[in-house]
């Protein structure tokens, strides 16, 4: 079977991403799907609500791929300008309504008890040359514009879809469908590993051997995230997945003994979502107590669906009123170490461990600045805490970032602190488990 | 003075971006530097780890733009190819040393605790046709390359910044005094108004005869964001400032009346920015139980520096024991009404005003799915509580996305609550007020 490597673009419109006003999150999810069914993407672009610089993008880009994806320009109001670019782009000679689309946005508007307005109506109206995906979730229909190849010097395709998040995503599946409908994809196989806690460049250092020894149509990629640690990705395109995922499988297992517990799973994931796993495996529950994270390791906690199952609850003391009522912190150890402290985050992990009867309990301590550091604690230290039936241990960890980062990085190191101490209280080491 | 209109691209190097594995956050915080000096940005673009893009790309932005910025592929580690391809883009002929560079590689490097490596070492190596800029937060210089016209048909720079965000936004202010140093910028005067609780269509609808009324030369965007609401931003390209400024305020002193209390803030801010400034300005303090919000809201909360000024902190209750033993709700109500009713909310917020004895306290207890919906209260619903010393209200709200917006969408619904409770409370309100 004939399979092709086919490429892709995908294209943001607005100026709201232009003057930074908002993050494009909308092409990393459709670039993350595309790769998944094997569609290599190969650039993506943002440009403005601008009718010359939509057509000649978009010309561009078809020119350069065989798939173009773009999201934006589609909302009810004054200020989007896409539809008709599209229109002249594709050479439509008018609109014609979809009746399909236009049920979804009656029946979307009445269920939240608003009237359908001529704005709104207006959105199921599209250039005669496309075909239309519904949209389910959403107003603004998904319109499909195959080209022959007479108009781009190649047989291409592009795709239009809304530029709210989670209709973008909604509609992704039925624009998957479509690609995978009309073409035979070359393969991608990628597999990664997580690590947490050491840097970028102690990593490469750690495990150079095994890179240089590495067959050459395999890519390593170090991916750093202050939240995730470390990610190291290994690809290899085309040639028939399962063995090129054997292939993989073999190198990785010489890179396991290099990195020891540095590694928490053998495939893309987040410490919530392992931690959450080794709890629901051991039927053990969790809690915490935030000071400087704020809410953060709950927030990351809880991300999990059915964290309900093992996470029972949290006390965020940023007072020390509330360290000292709720989580019972001894105010003469306030008073002696400092709420700063060893001791600190040690009775901290054990009051709300205490107090919502929960199995494991981590608990933080620190300062995410920008005020309030001291010679012995300057901004970017922590104190973390974790206890359960095997005992209490605290750990110490000193950043230099903002407050943003500062909070991230506290509260994935108090999560890798907590993953340890379930690997070693249950047994169970997620890195030798599969997905 | 001769004013220029600069326009520039911000490109961004790292195929882990080209499949989804990261978002760009980057180009917007850069994009959103620019826009505040008066750069306008034309286009941003994401390409892959490979020498010919990466050339080939740039010499397009580089044609068609004054200005442009390149983040990523400068890491320590073997997947990083830019440099050359910068160094083979300007025609420099080797590569030379950086000497402060190096120095900062080293003091960042021993705050560490780490040794210097030959890779990092090799970090302060630069092609000669540039110009460094200090990185003081990283290991990765700053490189300027500036084209005199020759090369790409009129005068041009390249700034190229290193991928990691913090390192970034740490060379952003020096990169903006490079530019002011070398162009007279035209000024672009942006407002933006901050609404929150009306969806983008009925608003369009309640403000369109101010919308046709405007000038021709101010243009108006409707900015939806599930997190902060619906921002509406008035532009104007050119002019004085000043000037342009004054005719803004008096189109936006004509749309408050059409808004009422939907408007929070007459400037770009966050709910929790608004409700920071209100309870200092009062001195006032505020405390969170949450139950599907996970700590989403004290995690907003404390993402404003100084919150420690009015923040006490929170009891996430997710289990019912939790919300029974330390916010002290009533077994009784749980039993009748269940976990997710007004009562529940109502008792649930005054349980954590009086243990943490917080001025103000704001609850949610609903359903953020995918599992858990009834057909009373199906995924989506949620009830939101807030008391003061003036007494306990209670909100339903439901929504219909998946989990992770859900839980967004609870917690700034909450927000907004805790927002209007303390502008009645306290006769405060930010729309009227100057940032």
């Amino acid at each position: 079977m004939h399979r092709e490597l086919i490429q892709a673009s995908v294209c943001t419109i607005g100026d709201e991403i232009l003057i930074g006003q908002i993050v494009d999150t909308n092409s990393s999810h459709i670039a993350s799907a595309l790769e998944s069914i094997g569609v290599k993407v190969t650039r993506m672009v943002s440009f403005g609500d601008v009718r010359e610089d939509i057509i000649g993008t978009l010309e561009t880009e078809l020119r350069q791929n065989d798939i173009v994806i773009v999201t934006g320009g589609l909302g009810p109001t004054k200020d989007d300008i896409t539809k008709s670019a599209l229109a002249e782009l594709s050479g439509s000679t008018g609109y014609v309504e979809n009746k399909e689309q236009l049920e979804t946005i009656e029946r979307i508007l009445h269920s939240r008890g608003l009237d359908v307005l001529d704005i709104n109506r207006a959105q199921a109206l599209v250039p005669d040359r496309c075909e239309v995906i519904q949209n389910r979730l959403g107003t603004a229909p998904v319109m499909v514009f195959r080209f022959t190849g007479t108009e781009f010097g190649h047989p291409c395709t592009l795709y239009s879809l809304p530029g709210v998040p989670y209709e973008a995503e909604g509609a992704l599946p039925d624009v998957l469908g479509d690609i995978k409908g009309h073409h035979s994809l070359t393969e991608i196989c990628h597999r990664t590993v997580m690590t947490y806690g050491i840097a970028e460049s102690a990593l490469s250092k750690m495990i150079a051997e095994w890179e240089d020894s590495l067959p050459d149509d395999m890519h390593l990629a170090y991916l750093p995230d202050p939240v995730k640690g470390v990610r190291l990705r290994l690809s290899i395109y085309g040639g028939v997945r399962e063995e090129q995922d054997s292939r993989i499988s073999k190198e990785l297992e010489r890179l396991k003994p290099l990195l020891g517990d540095a590694i928490y799973a053998g495939y893309d994931t987040t410490l919530q979502e392992v931690i959450g796993k080794m709890l629901r495996m051991s039927g053990k529950t969790v809690s915490a107590a935030e000071s400087c994270t704020g809410g953060m390791i709950s927030r990351l906690l809880t991300s999990v669906p059915g964290a309900s199952g093992y996470y029972l609850g949290s006390v965020t003391s940023y007072a020390i009123s509330v360290k000292e009522r709720i989580l019972g912190v001894s105010p003469s150890v306030i008073e002696e170490y400092g709420v700063v402290s060893s001791e600190c985050a040690a009775q901290m992990a054990q009051g709300v461990r205490r107090i919502t009867g929960s199995d494991f309990a981590i608990s933080t301590t620190g300062i995410a600045g920008p005020d309030g550091g001291t010679d012995e604690n300057p901004v970017g230290t922590v104190w973390v805490g974790v206890t359960s039936e095997s005992g209490t241990e605290t750990r110490k960890f000193r950043y230099s970032s903002d407050r943003t980062r500062n909070i991230e990085r506290f509260a994935s190191s108090a999560l890798d602190v907590l993953r340890k101490k379930i690997e070693s209280d249950t047994g169970i080491v997620m890195s030798n488990l599969n997905k």
